[in-house]
């Protein structure tokens, strides 16, 4: 299968050229980037050396499937033509991801290129939507901090255990905020650092609360915080949620029910992992997985879960790898199956 | 002045002897470490060689004041011979925190050595308790976690505006954890990471209770979790706290007003900033202050406040110093007033 | 083929089983640990919980080759009996890398436990050793540090065109000091921080001189200085050698021949890439390259060569697997295709 | 004294600042920055928010002193007219140290703004130059890596105790680098990576030879090479060189008599210490210290020396002050006699 990747020159993109480099169904035929069009691969990414690409202005020749890592609008822009063309589509952008289009427009800023395709494209949460991704042309590959968080909160919110208050504290490396240059990834600034963003709101609010309110009659009243912390990759979530009835989960026999809840819930997902102790993002580095931790706060009466992952992984381009193997009738797991680099 | 600092070779020890150093009302006559004993300070602490001092097994001469860094029980054990030799005592560890005795036995695991002090300890939140750290020869210094999180609540408490709930997410740096070796300060293992830890309950919660508590009716319903973050030093926390009536802080003009309060509330408190913007613990390394930023999340009616300090400094050394400042009858930013080093 | 780890709880164990995990001809049918014995192994390794594993206090069952990741001395009375057994080892120690027994003493403190095998023991050093290591049934891994040395240095030694004058100053991550706790590897003393330690001669530093000295009549005078600095993975040496003919090697020229003998030694290497810019560790992260740039220092006649690697993976149990695959007939580079993780 | 600061934005600026900031001699009456002019300083560095300043365009009114942090060329054509006005001016930036106007030249790609100034200009490496510096008006702040290339081999070159041969090998953190965005400080890039750079021949170069130079009649034969490694503070070099008569450093003997060279050299300097174990960047971080190891590497006899300091103190902002300081008669020490931060 021959396949594309718009903008590869960014994190997420270069990442899809790391995963797919061995993928047995793939054949990378034409890859793009905007600033490094006309380079080789291996002089922006030394360690892709061992693929023999030009970087292009614009995909060239014929593509079963394209990947775009642009940023939002740009992405949308681009991956139109190709799915008028008959390409299959996978949107690492936000482009795809909100159903209604005043609500893009209310968080990114700009009118979407083409609503259209909003209610066609699949948020590609591939747990939630296996089903719908199988069938789709057009995959909504999901943010990274989202796809710790949802995880974290579907089987509570699918079981109706919890209220509609709900806090997700997020805590995120260096790299989610991409390979462009500013103050907040200067090394001297974030080194020895941590800090709160966004309070206003994230962008990655509204793909939640879209997700979670699918599995659920109730709205979410969610506060969701993001920090940076000095490490490159890695989202670990803490999220906190009222028990609807504090009562049933009481005691170590709460916290058993509580972990074998979310184990049926994921009985069937390779790639998320209910884990008995705390999981640490170093867990995840450089593979697919996405561990969630759901223990009770016997004090309060709350729901506590622990979720982390790899953000350019399973938060970007491991997910989105995950979703054309679904796509294309590929086993879920091909090309994914790599061990998390530890320590 | 003369000082003594029972086990210096601990990070609070040594961060006692770097802040001294310069106090000009201060001489360090005495100083202890377990294994150490014998040696010159210079050999454990060669950042410490312009003092020229022997690590001793036991305190020696005659004493105004000391510093106890000792872990939980050996601390008070050491503390009590010198209170009743009428030297003037700021113990570092939990032991005199805490005014229940049963409460330190339930999360300390040990029986106090001597409860018929804990009424007479103050607990030295210069801020909260300058009245009585002036009257005191007893003064018990705060958590790390606690300093921070009881400053960042303490106003909304004291002001009645948000209900019991209540949750506490922190971050801290690895120096919190001391000196001595394990597996969660190996560098290998927590470089590059970020994990939630002590999920059952931190000993540190019931000091944020019991000292929130004296500032209201009410029992905060708290849930508090730590996680570890790959710097040194350096603890934020983002606290999240149901407004009792929302609408009474919508839009700009309740951002404003939070704003308006905190400052209010720490207007003679030279080591607490109310900041207009989101502060980074780096902001704080190496200095004394705790920096706080308390704002509306309008979406949920819901607080949030972030507040930082360095654990080391206002969470440890200098917040003791500055409960010896007011002890002693000095002004209370003699010695600390170092800006922090950025970046 | 039924595979062995001896010691599977430090970092090369554990390195091993990740990447044996997907080898196609391997199976790891029997692990050991000390301090972990009866423990699962993803209890101890979280990332490596897709394997099946009991850690026993000995190997066991019926072993076609097995790995030894002990400490020297321990690795050498362990591996003797499976080689008795007519088991194939790869022994990640010192203890066989030596062909002195008393060179072996003097560095390492101890008699060596039975020199007779010094001798037949191949120096795994791929790329040097492949003919023996292929008839070899006990190979001695090299050293991490040595790995990058002798790469960096051994076309300039073998083609005679350096002096004996030679200083190499390498810079290693943390873990390349191993699982076990000290204060060099607590992360509040080294993050942050950088220094030179083993003055008075680095173990590693006898391989390097025996090695070399196998290519060239004359002996080295070599200066070898260690370096630790804040990070995980990774080792870079920055080599210095003086030309024997500076003259030869002026200009644009000199760096273009220095280039093409470079890439001319190592043509049949796979592992090794001789690369047109100073390489970085970080392109190496979890992947078996060792990548080096040799170039003419023009105001000094000196030859400057950069190397690097990941200490763990060709510095250690990638390299093992490598002299595994050549041992037992294997592709050479079978599991161990995985580009770096960047960044 | 009043005192201006020209281009706080930077890290030097800004660290002047924090350093002068208690100086009991000095007012800081105007400060300025390129893209912040008009800006509060605390907007920008709130951590100087103690301090009540504006960020202008140019300098305003009458002042004593003037630092430079400028770029070089820029800093000279913002230096000369301050001079011309009878100001006193330690200028940050390379544009004033070096002799020769041709080598300025050659090194920096540009023509020197004004070579008159050369020749009156004093290389402010206190130590070498104090009496020099005592009577001068315009004093040329060294380089971060000069500085500790320089006072680690000054002893052994003015003592003629070593050849020609001499290599420097430096390890620098990040802010070295400026605040300026660049590749090589992104955080993702450089976080848990080090290479080295400028091979070709670092800027610092030529001061290291000029100075060395002065104290002997012979030419250095330098190699000096430069790595970024992951930490935001700190050099450290290893300097290596040959001693002209080996024989007579032999033994513990040769190492205490070089200990004792190096001691007498700068027995009458606060901030060189010669140190009996190798140091580490981070007993220097925040103080103007340089710490200096001489040993010898008695294998192969040479002698090696390891060097560190912080660079933005003694490597730059500390060593201006300390300037300042002797410029204007003030104990050498004011204002920089923090300990440093340690853990």
């Amino acid at each position: 299968m021959k396949v594309g990747i718009i903008n590869i020159t960014g994190y997420a993109g270069s990442e899809l050229a790391r995963i797919l480099y061995r993928h047995p169904e793939v054949e990378i035929t034409s890859v793009t980037g905007r600033s490094a069009a006309g380079q080789q691969l291996n002089e922006v990414f030394p360690h892709l050396s061992a693929m023999d690409l030009t970087i292009e202005p614009e995909l060239s020749g014929s593509l079963d499937l394209v990947f775009s890592a642009l940023p939002h609008k740009a992405s949308a822009e681009a991956c139109i033509p190709e799915l008028e063309k008959g390409v299959k589509v996978v949107d690492i952008s936000a482009d795809f991801r909100l159903k209604q289009a005043d609500e893009y427009a209310e968080w990114y800023g700009v009118d979407h290129p083409d609503p259209t395709y909003l209610e066609e494209a699949v948020y590609g949460l591939t747990e939630l939507h296996r089903h719908d991704v199988r069938e789709s042309r057009l995959v909504a590959n999901p943010g990274c901090y989202p796809t710790s968080a949802i995880l974290a909160l579907a089987p509570a919110v699918a079981q109706g255990i919890i209220t509609q208050d709900v806090i997700v504290d997020s805590k995120s490396g260096v790299s989610g905020g991409g390979r462009s240059l500013t103050m907040t990834n200067h090394f001297s600034e974030v080194n020895e650092n941590v800090f709160a963003y966004a309070l206003g709101g994230h962008r990655h609010l509204p793909e939640i609360t879209q997700e979670l309110g699918n599995l659920s009659d109730e709205t979410l009243n969610l506060t969701f915080l993001t920090h940076l912390i000095p490490m490159t990759r890695g989202i670990l979530s803490s999220s906190y949620a009222t028990l609807a009835n504090p009562s049933e989960w009481t005691g170590d026999e709460g916290k058993k029910r509580i972990m074998d809840l979310y184990q049926d819930y994921y009985a069937d997902d390779p790639f998320v992992q209910v884990v008995p102790v705390p999981p640490q993002t170093k867990q995840t580095l450089g593979n697919n997985l996405c561990l969630v931790h759901p223990t009770i706060d016997q004090r309060t009466g709350r729901l506590m879960v622990i979720s982390c992952l790899d953000n350019l992984v399973k938060g970007a381009a491991g997910q989105a790898v995950q979703n054309m193997n679904v796509m294309c009738g590929f086993p879920e797991e091909t090309s994914l199956e790599a061990l998390a680099v530890y320590p």
